[in-house]
């Protein structure tokens, strides 16, 4: 273990800096992947690397990976990283705290003339967002091998220009196969994106996984009519079926306490009209637990709900898939150097799953990976009002720091 | 009384005849309310009532009144009728039967060569059906006063023609002012557009009202957060809010049996994505009752229910009027009747109030008024399924027939 110790106002000061590449009036930032404001923050971002003494690594999906060696480079190096690219309306912490938190560190190990043993990395993930070309986490999916090189430059935007003409562009096709260039271990810092660690005067919250997450598109059918002819024990309504199991939907996950999360997030009658008993009832399912195990039980009993209160109204059900995401548990000994770090420096901690999905998730496929979330304001994200402090972002990355050399000590 | 009896053959053809008028494939009626359709069918209605000796009487909202003389013409005429136009996929039976069975009884009457007391008028109303051109009822509202002529003429269809402008297209822009020509009292035959009488297999509806009406839309306000990362305890899930006050309002509804009726025909969450819990539902209310008081009951159980709902969710609600019609109690005299007929025929009658709202509503408002209806076929209107039987068709004409008689023996 060192002593070293990140300078959060220089920190804060490339937060602040970069947040003008694509500055928003309300003070978010439009920053979307392989947009011209992209390539000026990469472009800011390897000029910054560069004059760390870091090689900055260009793979065929548009990653960037910084390296700055250690004692003995045959060695894989640790990684560090998240993305630079935003929402449409994006915060100034959601992404970037990661990757300048990482280059904090790689700042704080410079000036210090700190060796490690082993080489450390810092990467930008291409298209963590998904907000201009869907999937999102695409750069560390192709990384990963969860998509190809081409299916990947195949996704189109809005425009009908595909991800493939984006990168070439900008001028961030690299030649590096993504993969190749393996890591011993993976840290993402970011902010919470939910209320928890904030609500209990958390500052750091050691992510032990993302939540395993299933969507369905549910329709419940029964008999359109007329809302001033049919008394009510004539009634076939989908809308009360529906009313029926959305509340049961809820308590399924309330019973699941505290990790089960439901939610409607779409819904609407048919055929739509104020005098018309809906005939129909569509709307959107989306289940997670951290525990695949929990969430198949939570998923079966939300199915019953759906059926009984369907039934109760001598109506039919359909139940599709629309998304299926399996839980990513993070590597103990990566969640172990997170804790250590948290202990050492005095923090107030908790072990937290992430509710939302991270460019980590695609990196815990081939490497020990985990994360290190703080505090956002009123768990507010991918908005222009997303916030955070100086100081939680300095003990975020303080614990990065940590974790970093903690992994490159027992080396 | 009388022992005339009316033709139900020739009724059913009549009615099989004229729905050749904008029939549809699959067995309806496509028959705009002044559309070419609509001009033919009218150009048939006078034809056949002239052939009556009878005179057509045309005011300037288009309505059509047939006048057959009596012994006293200085009396007011006792009057039938409904109305020729359709839904743009309607049946073969709603308001046409009451026009078609108006029309059987005139021929009764003609063919019997029976000389009434009072003269019986048949009228056929411009526009029942708001298809076309909204509002609905609008040739008996203009009629009955609620509508000036120049508010009915500007109204626009979604090609923006207005009502005036098709009126005078197809010629039936007539001269008589609406509402001059009084009746002594007026009888509607219908469908019962609900399923009561079928079920409980009854042929006549004995219709003491329409109900009363309230719409509302309603607005529950609570908080957007991201489906992943905020833990139940967290939530203020303006659906989940909703999905309690739906049940709820259906309970009220349910808890003022047999006549209280509550639908929630339109519901949308915001912003609408699968992630995203809800921070707002939108949705329509319909409540009725044929009591205005238990109707106001109603609306303030369901006031308090929407209130409790929002407020156990941390969230706010809004609710504001979107029509609102008084219940509409028919003439005692007229109701009896009916009531009459139907016992001096044996036939299996029900009193019945009506849930759907029909030209007898405004009419209602000028002279004493009732209406008959006739079972349909799972309680199916508004749909090209649409469907009665000639035996409860001639059976509504007969007690009209009846009713008139009755009527005009009294005065």
């Amino acid at each position: 273990m060192s002593n070293l110790t990140i300078d959060g106002r220089r920190l804060w000061d490339m937060l602040m800096e970069t947040a003008a590449i694509g500055g928003t009036p309300k003070g978010g930032i439009r920053r979307l992947t392989l947009s011209d404001e992209d390539r000026r923050v990469r472009d800011w971002f390897r000029t910054e690397c560069e004059a760390l003494g870091c090689t900055v690594h260009l793979d065929t999906a548009g990653n960037m990976v910084a390296i700055r060696p250690g004692k003995d480079n045959t060695r894989k190096p640790i990684a560090m990283g998240s993305h630079l690219d935003t929402q449409p309306t994006g915060g100034k912490f959601d992404g970037v705290l990661g990757v300048l938190g990482g280059l904090e560190v790689l700042k704080t190990l410079h000036h210090a003339g700190f060796e490690t043993h082993a080489p450390v990395a810092l990467v930008n993930w291409t298209n963590e967002e998904g907000a201009r070309f869907s999937p999102s986490m695409v750069g560390s999916a192709v990384y990963a091998g969860a998509y190809s090189q081409a299916e990947m430059d195949a996704f189109k935007d809005g425009d009908g220009i595909t991800q493939g003409e984006a990168l070439d562009a900008i001028g961030y096709r690299g030649k590096d196969k993504p993969g190749a260039l393996g890591f011993q271990a993976y840290f993402e810092l970011h902010i919470e994106q939910g209320p928890i660690l904030e609500e209990e005067a958390k500052t750091i919250g050691i992510v032990t996984g993302i939540q395993g997450i299933k969507w369905f598109n549910v329709s419940i059918t029964a008999r359109e009519s007329h809302a001033g002819t049919t008394p009510m024990p004539y009634r076939r309504d989908a809308l009360a079926a529906f009313a029926e199991a959305a509340t049961a939907i809820r308590q399924i996950a309330l019973d699941h306490a505290p990790n089960g999360l439901a939610t409607i997030g779409i819904v609407s009658a048919h055929p739509g009209s104020p005098n018309i008993i809906p005939g129909e009832v569509r709307f959107t399912l989306d289940m997670r637990n951290p525990s695949d195990d929990e969430l198949a039980v939570m998923v079966t009993k939300a199915k019953i709900a759906i059926a009984e209160a369907a039934a109760r109204h001598f109506g039919a059900h359909e139940i599709k898939p629309l998304q299926d995401s399996p839980a990513t548990p993070f590597d103990k000994t990566c969640i172990a150097m997170v804790r250590g770090a948290t202990e050492k420096l005095g923090l107030e901690a908790r072990e937290i799953t992430s509710g939302a999905g991270h460019d980590a998730m695609y990196v815990a496929r081939v490497c020990p990976t985990s994360m290190i979330f703080v505090p956002c304001k009123e768990g507010l994200s991918h908005n222009e009002a997303e916030s955070s402090t100086l100081e939680d972002c300095a003990h975020g990355a303080q614990v990065l720091l940590e974790a970093v050399l903690a992994y490159d000590a027992r080396t």
